[in-house]
């Protein structure tokens, strides 16, 4: 057990820098031919965001030993793949067919910065150069891992229904399934991807697993408590929004107060799936989500 | 050398089949969540069409000597995987945001049909399901080609390129580039995997990198004439909407007549750089390019 206090916020800041310079060595820098696109594709990833996905990988890749005999460089390779995937999935959400925003973390979107087309594609990129870098693990196993947290069954799946349940009523297990796939997949790859790096052996890949579904779910809860309660000015956008657009929220469904009682809970339970019972990163980074406030 | 006469039609409309039967297998069913999704993505893949990319994978395998020692199913999973690719850009090329086509192969587009926001997504989870596919195979090289050959440099760099060349002279050197990117990099690619799967040494990658990049080239030039000058009733839509629209085409910056040369003399480079003298597959499929009126 470690004795040494953790500062979790400066832990999350170094690793959001390291991903940051993983995203610029990654995309193609924007005086390269299609500038138009490299340059849409850049101010997306670039426009800051906390980079939980990535930072969960290496957590949990510290978590279960660090040990990557194939390729030193192969965490790396997925933490920017990671971001880039959640930025492609933001590109596309927000484009005038679907949730329609003008504004992401205080900018333009990239729509509005760069019209519908250059949006469309630089997802498209993004979701590209995501899978080149999975390859370049060398590790089948996470390729595979990331292309189903992602798909029809996964974060795709979610988005459809979340559109789909636009101005009607959904039910609690409606919304939970809403949520668990548009959100809750790929935070629970992104801590199997680390884990699966690492070589875990299948009890450790199994917790971590229960650990990724439980701070996954409690992440989109508190994203739809924040569009009530939260402060503008941390959230870089409008509260409020989701009901304006009268989206399937879980606080809609469940009522404010027990939204929040029920967020609590999921980090309890995410907290209780780690073996290790000192301090490590991913407990630290489950506590950071249940109280934050951006 | 064989001397058996081959019927390279029989052998086109055999392997459309084939190719049909994968990616029923491959794609969820339209009874399963998400419904309308899965409807989307089965309606645009179904629309018909050559299906010239998976059958030269398939080609360029047998070519090779079809020896995959990892996993049997292998070429199977990369020929359904490069039609969803291929229908994936079809789809996203179709929206009002790009080339703003109503009908494809005679039918409505995908968001004619579905909604935008359906066809985005149906093209997203097209994209991710063929990765998935890709690392089914076994091959992490076979993932980290298709990744290339779609990125920037690549099938997205040239769709954007084109949208952008819209309305504008270009010279013979621009369209060359938008037409090896936007058409040819996927179909140099689909030859380039069958024989990777097929463990072909390196002087035979070589030379079909070649070949597939030569009929990449006169497969695209001759889609521009049949726009021109094709036959509406067996292209399944308008043609002229190429000039309408003001695109940048081949035949638009060197004639119609030169076009048409052009693209024979890349056949026959194509056909030489095949190191087999006798029949195969992939010479006829060459011949079939370069004479198709659809």
């Amino acid at each position: 057990m470690q004795t040494e206090a953790v500062d979790i916020q400066l832990y999350l800041t170094e690793k959001s820098r390291l991903v940051e310079k993983l995203l610029d060595e990654f995309i193609p820098p924007s005086t390269e031919h299609p500038v138009s696109l490299h340059e849409a594709m850049r101010y997306s990833v670039m426009a800051g965001g906390k980079r939980i996905r990535p930072i969960l990988a290496l957590a949990a890749f510290e978590y279960c030993g660090s040990e990557n005999l194939r390729n030193d460089r192969a965490i790396e390779y997925t933490m920017a793949a990671l971001e880039m995937i959640h930025t492609y999935s933001l590109i596309h959400d927000d484009l005038p067919c679907m949730d329609d925003d003008d504004l992401r973390r205080g900018q333009p979107t990239c729509h509005k910065k760069f019209g519908e087309a250059a949006a469309v594609l630089a997802g498209d990129a993004l979701h590209d150069i995501a899978f080149a870098l999975m390859a370049r693990t060398g590790s089948i196993d996470v390729v595979l891992e990331l292309a189903n947290a992602i798909g029809t069954f996964g974060m795709i799946g979610g988005q459809i229904a979340d559109v789909e349940a636009e101005g009607r009523d959904v039910t609690k297990n409606e919304i939970i399934k809403i949520h668990n796939w548009k959100t809750g997949s790929l935070i629970r790859s992104s801590v199997r991807i680390g884990a699966i790096l690492a070589n875990a052996d299948k009890a450790t890949l199994y917790s971590l697993s229960a650990f990724g579904e439980n701070i996954g779910l409690a992440f989109q809860i508190i994203d739809d408590i924040l569009d009530i309660e939260g402060k503008p000015e941390l959230l870089g956008k409008k509260v409020g929004s989701d009901s304006l657009k009268r989206k399937a929220t879980y606080p809609g469904v469940v009522g404010l107060k027990q939204a929040r009682i029920d967020a609590d809970r999921l980090i309890d339970e995410a907290i209780n799936n780690l073996n290790s019972f000192g301090d490590n990163m991913l407990k630290h980074i489950a506590l950071y989500i249940g109280r934050r406030e951006k």
